[in-house]
């Protein structure tokens, strides 16, 4: 494996859903590393006066279209609209950022994600994201405590940091080297440069 | 041709100018008939407080390198960003809407969309108009005065009601039935559904 490619992503964004269902498995057929990254995309936007949906609700209806539409195409589960937004004090991309400083990162942000398209839960409120801890076999008690202390949080601060850096203003961001790719339609095109430095030609792949 | 698709687009949307050189010769090989529909986004953003770029300076230039490589991706022409935003009055719009209403749309909108990328002018102002117009055969006296006129004016604000009514919020926007899909980066899903009724499944092509 000698691509990689960073995989920025926010739990609540809601195109990520797609991303997060899909990205492990393609980066693996072409033996790209995912680096998984948990940031604030919603401080961010705050900065850049950057409100995609809010006040806007013939986007806001559209989105959750499209991604039903998506979601169909390619074959990713979707049971109708869940709560929007969900994870107000972002403790469950804190815990995703443990997970991440863990090395468990792809498994609990995929069953955060189910828990919120897919139960209509808020994975960031304490009885599902407890439910979810558990079923992964982990310490619930444990893993909060640590995603309220101050080396998660500042590890959550520092890719917030650096995705600022970058210049990433959404999630999903695919990074490769200073290249951003911004949205779950890009993913394949971040694929496609991590393997070799360009675009991919249609046609000629 | 049974099959038929909606193409609304504003001459001055960034991301129009990938659907404007690639729709045609899409829908041709699918046997889909592509219906051109000028109208006015700019009204539908201001009424929607929906300003994707302005004061977005992280946004805008992801927004410039996204077309860049998205261009290459196509085997589109990119010389670099051009002038942004144009046509300050929608005439070449209104343009575009007497040629959708006599039946030459598309070569006058790429002309347009030529000149805009690739010469870097303003195809709503007069001598670059004229100069397309010429090109084409027109005369651009004649035809300036008609976008002028009522009955041009109408239907270019016709269509901006009926993008308004199909819940449109950006450019381009395809149409089939009520169903609608954003964003150049949706030509094929939309094609496919124009064919189909239905989102084309990755693989099952």
């Amino acid at each position: 494996m000698a691509a990689s490619l960073e995989f920025f992503f926010f739990v609540g964004s809601t195109y990520s859903y797609l991303s997060v269902s899909r990205a492990a498995e393609l980066a693996r057929a072409q033996r790209v590393e995912l680096i998984w990254h948990p940031f604030s995309v919603r401080t961010l936007m705050r900065e850049q006066n950057n409100s995609p949906f809010v006040g806007k609700p013939f986007k806001l209806r559209y989105m959750w279209r499209d991604i039903e539409r998506r979601a169909a195409r390619f074959g990713v589960p979707f049971t109708g609209v869940p709560p929007y937004p969900i994870d107000p004090d972002e403790l469950a991309n804190r815990v995703a950022t443990l997970a991440a400083m863990q090395g468990w990162c792809p498994v609990f942000v995929q069953a955060a994600y189910d828990a919120w398209y897919l139960r209509k839960q808020d994975p960031g409120s304490p009885e599902p994201l407890r439910a979810i801890l558990t079923g992964l076999g982990k310490d619930a008690e444990a893993c909060i405590a640590q995603a309220n202390a101050p080396e998660v949080r500042d590890e959550y601060l520092s890719q917030t940091g650096r995705a600022r850096e970058l210049g990433i203003f959404g999630s999903p961001t695919f990074v490769h080297d200073t290249e951003i790719f911004w949205g779950d339609d890009r993913l394949e095109d971040a694929l496609a440069w991590a393997v070799a430095g360009a675009p991919g030609r249609v046609g000629a792949a």
